[in-house]
């Protein structure tokens, strides 16, 4: 059996299912009337903001690809540039990939809102199958095109670097779509809420406020082109290092095989899924993930004992799968708006902002020793596991109980994406005018995407987690087919110790960069919003046939995005190379160690408070703690207001960044080998 | 020359200056009238604090000097246990000695708080003399006393885990008395400003306020005695784990000499600081270490050519001093008020609260660069110069880099304990009725204060960072000792990397945990104080002769701290312990290099975004965005609230965090390799 083959039939035919539901969506009704008019603004001003982003990024692009050809892996003063002219070929067909998934998503999220708000007006369950399916497209295009990319690739080059560039490339472009896309959303989500809901007290989404189109666009370039990005990077990093470690055992059969039938399991579980009638969306998500992974599991134990794949490796692949799980149960339960800590924030905001702010940092900080346990813990079983069957096999367990977290991304991804999708539906209601029943749907749907964001952000956190651990072994074996040596990353040494500082030093410095983007280009925003309301006459009246400029908003969210998405990742590549320079292959390993332990805790912190605060403001607004307007729910929209570039910033870049310098290093260590200074 | 003896006059000579000190200080003037009374209110009240808290860490000590006879370093079943007995003595002995340095503190705090008010009467000059030389009688004393325990204990022993018991008391009594000593002041200090300042708009120290008296206490058994505790156990640390590495090289002369003249250097700086009668005091302070710094340099140069020292361990020795000065200045320039970043934050204070904490977490998050960076580059450059002498010398001197980062630090308490009694001048001046003059004056010191604390913390911090390098060197001697086997700390080893991952998650726990104290706290003082001003008549409208009940609120701090200052040291411990049951010395290695990247990280967050804000504050109290009241002036006061407990709650008491689980790991080795799961 040639599973590489198997891939990509399995890859097929998730583009088959991604392409019946994206007819399916699209022959969906839209409402006569102004839904139209702002739906196309909506979908106007996301691909506008795209194609100036993809205009930076390929620059970028190039100039990276550039570099490869001349000195990746092996400087062309030192030999053939043939493998070089491969790998910037790999490179660039990762971040054409990348960037392709992040165009359909937005293309089928900007068809799918103003029909799940349309299908709103029939009830609750064919608005969830609107969004649903319409996140299922960007979830079967993503994870179909990622093994598809990998098993070409293999089949036609069996060079593990190859993979990695191609990884590479959909990395770095993950990690300034991320940067981009969630500086414009919480760009406009911020000044949205600041000048709407806080000063003037309009309801949200209200089509007075010049930022409101923004703020939905938005949803789209973040959530869905940004996070689609990001796992499409997970995906691909944790098949690259699984690559890299499984060749020389053999084993790369097992790594497409089960790659595959995770994709398979995906593809069963978003083909059944149903809401009924009066069901519970949140519910409907969950049973999803559930019935996915547990199809993943017999799927790959049959295949083992039918071909004869050591169950050792199944047992790994599991272990990353239930680790997976056990993450998203913590962020479940430290965001979940039914759950004691979101009851115990919203308490604290009837004291005060500032104890707002100092309850969610505390929930948040907690919540990183569970998931960086579960980390820990599933790679030690599979490490442990996988040790009897011979040398390399240990890693192979960590590098498949990655693959094993990963398996049900298809899945993770629709559910993630149906998240924007109905927020955006509810949205584009709102600006059109479909009543309050449909707002009452639509806000049902928004809280269970709320939920499942979450979850999903700590699914990839982990993922990213154990994958970087699996890279760290690709980065070992790489520098031993250099070097003939076996690299000991001996934590005494001190060249690892100041890598690890500086290492872990990075992603906090990376998170105030975005973070600090988002504050600047808000502020201007704001300003920009109260001249057109001062300017404007009848606008902040609500005088009927007084529009705002809402292509003002776009553009200033547009260009402080792409203006700040570059330095913050550049920032990351560059330190990586300067400590390799510095200190060698050694430092880059601490450096590494230091930049995953920081970057996770960070992360979960950031999600999980982020999550958190918005949570809390929702269970206020749902008439606790005195409800709206109190002050308590001021006190908690502040609190929500710096959980914003937490958790839809920062926090979900901070697992690309880590991805990003893991490949940097792998990549870039046979030059640190030839040059650095200690 | 016996060096070891010559550590034992030094130290004499330091007690000696102290006592001078405190005569000094005990016979300058008090003010007749309500100062005297205020005065002796905040005495009390430490002194109450100071007497429950210690009864609950008597408890605490006993329990662990019994589990130190029973287990280690040897279990009872496996030998004798006369070496067990010597350590359980030794580890009570830096218990006492830590309580010790906390009740001198407290003791000429309290009287030269209202002799630096009263003396601000005759100008800044002789004020600035009562708060620096009752500073000085606490950093005579702490160094003093731990030298000279160190010094004694190995003149009797020549034992190093003696040292390292009698450390681990000093530092599991500094981590209690810091989490105890910090969620007290700011419990007090928060509920003061959020009733008085923010709900009433009644000045800072308003009689009127219930939680006045509480606040002053507060600073006093916070900051003094806290920070007392604290740089005992960093000393001690470093002595300890320099002795360790030290002891089979035959070096502990060198440590001994450079320990005392460090001491030597900081007497002299103490002796000779002056401020000009309209000079600046911060410039003063800074005069001071900088002239304290140089004296060490020099006379330990002149003592490594007369006594044929190593210069390249004296070398690492400055190295690690300049490093400390490197970190001060970082924390000097995102904490100083006349520094980019604190009026960037001001300025987005203009835009409300949420801009207000992103800005500051965004500059703290950036701080930790430059300071992890610092303690790397120290720790690479001791290393990689001592390195050619031979086996053992490279971590001897990275643990001498230690020595010398904390040699001057007679001078820096002093410093340090300078603030809070110039703080506390100003708050009894303003009780006592001084006048507006006085206020000035001391206006102007207690500034100065904070700048020189921000300093400190950072050096306090990285101290603790370097000193746990060494630490982690002398566990790796330890193992070594016990199996014959060198450990390395293999990052690709599974066990470490579980270990350095839940490493890592507790520090953000830990910190939680203490925010969470001071958060139930102060709500509760809050209830208290709102109590009071409804149920006793005149009390809001300052009606002359009603009091408050100041010491229901001195009471719920007390309460409060008492029963929040163990959980979260405890699970820090046990987690180290459980670390160890499972993974054995590997996951330990990994556990505390994890703890030490976050730990520090978290740290530096914590604390330079907390000075950042409180400076902030300053800035706009001082007529800058808007001045007092308004709406700028708002967002700041809730900025520098949630910077409260992270400044001066979890930032500082991370760094005994992480030096007490490196202790525990080293005095728990043997028991680590006798018994664990994996």
């Amino acid at each position: 059996m040639n599973w590489a083959l198997f891939a990509i039939l399995i890859s097929a035919l998730a583009f088959i299912v991604a392409g019946y539901f994206y007819r399916w969506v699209s022959k969906l009704p839209v409402a006569e009337g102004p839904l139209r008019h702002v739906g196309m603004l909506i979908r106007k001003g996301a691909f506008a903001f795209l194609k100036r982003e993809y205009r930076i990024l390929a620059i970028f692009v190039g100039v990276v690809a550039l570099l490869l050809v001349l000195f990746f892996p092996i400087p062309f003063w030192m030999g053939s540039i043939l493998e070089n002219l491969g790998m910037a070929a790999a490179y660039i067909l990762g971040s054409v990939l990348s960037a392709l998934a992040g165009v359909i998503g937005i293309s089928i999220a900007t068809i799918a809102n103003v029909r799940a708000a349309t299908a709103a007006r029939q009830g609750l369950a064919p608005s969830y199958m609107a969004g649903f399916r319409g996140g299922a497209v960007m979830g079967m295009a993503v994870v179909g095109s990622s093994l598809f990319g990998a098993a070409v690739l293999y089949l036609l080059t069996s060079d593990p670097n190859i993979v990695l560039a191609f990884s590479f490339g959909a990395s770095s472009l993950a990690l300034f779509a991320k940067a981009g896309g969630g500086i414009f959303t919480k760009t406009a989500d911020i000044a949205a809420d600041l000048t709407g809901k806080v000063e003037l007290g309009i309801p949200e989404d209200d089509p007075r406020n010049p930022a409101v189109i923004a703020d939905n666009v938005g949803d789209n370039v973040g959530d869905v082109a940004g996070m689609g990005a990001d796992l499409f990077d997970s995906n691909i990093a944790a098949i690259a290092a699984a690559m890299v470690i499984a060749l020389p055992l053999g084993q790369v059969d097992l790594l497409f095989c089960f790659g595959a039938l995770g994709l398979l399991a995906s593809i069963i579980g978003v083909l059944t899924a149903r809401v009924g009638k009066k069901g519970n969306p949140g519910a409907a998500l969950n049973r999803g993930t559930y019935l996915t992974c547990g199809i993943f599991a017999v799927l790959t134990f049959v295949a083992s004992m039918i071909y004869h794949f050591d169950l050792r490796l199944w047992g790994a692949t599991v272990v990353g799968m239930v680790a997976g799980v056990v993450i998203g149960l913590t962020s479940d339960y430290f965001t979940g708006d039914n759950r004691k800590p979101v009851a115990r924030v919203a308490h604290a905001c009837e004291s005060g902002p500032a104890f707002t702010i100092l309850s969610g940092i505390s929930y948040g900080l907690i919540s990183a020793l569970p998931s960086l346990a579960g980390i820990g813990a599933a790679a030690l079983i599979a490490f442990k596991l996988c040790e009897p069957m011979g040398a390399g096999y240990a890693m192979l367990g960590v590098s498949m109980s990655a693959i094993g977290m990963l398996a049900i991304v298809g899945m993770i991804i629709s559910n993630d994406a149906y998240g924007p999708i109905v927020d955006n539906a509810r949205g584009v209601a709102e600006m059109g005018g479909l009543g309050e029943e449909v707002l009452k749907i639509t806000d049902e749907l928004d809280a269970a995407g709320n939920t499942s964001k979450a979850i999903t952000k700590g699914f990839a956190i982990g993922a990213a987690g154990l994958t970087v651990i699996a890279l760290l072994g690709a980065f070992r074996e790489i520098v031993y087919n250099a070097t003939g040596q076996t690299l000991v990353f001996d934590m005494m040494d001190p060249l690892i110790f100041f890598g690890m500082l500086i290492g872990a030093a990075i992603p906090a410095v990376f998170a105030a960069m975005l973070m600090m983007g988002v504050n600047r280009n808000s502020q201007k925003m704001v300003a920009e919003i109260h001249r057109q309301f001062n300017t404007i006459p009848g606008l902040k009246e609500g005088k009927q046939g007084v529009l705002p400029d809402y292509d003002r908003c776009i553009d200033i969210a547009t260009v402080g995005a792409v203006r700040e998405l570059i330095p913050a990742g550049l920032m990351a590549i560059v330190a990586t190379l300067v400590v390799g320079f510095i200190g060698g292959v050694a430092a880059v390993g601490g450096f590494l160690a230091g930049n995953i332990v920081s970057g996770l805790l960070l992360a979960m912190l950031m999600s999980n408070a982020g999550g958190l605060w918005d949570n809390a403001k929702k269970y206020i607004e749902a008439g606790h703690c005195g409800g709206k307007g109190s002050p308590a729910h001021k006190a908690a929209v502040i609190g929500d207001t710096v959980g914003d570039p937490f958790k839809d910033t920062a926090g979900p870049s901070l697992n690309t960044q880590v991805t990003v310098v893991s490949l940097v290093s792998s990549l870039a260590a046979a030059l640190f080998i030839a040059i650095s200074i200690f």
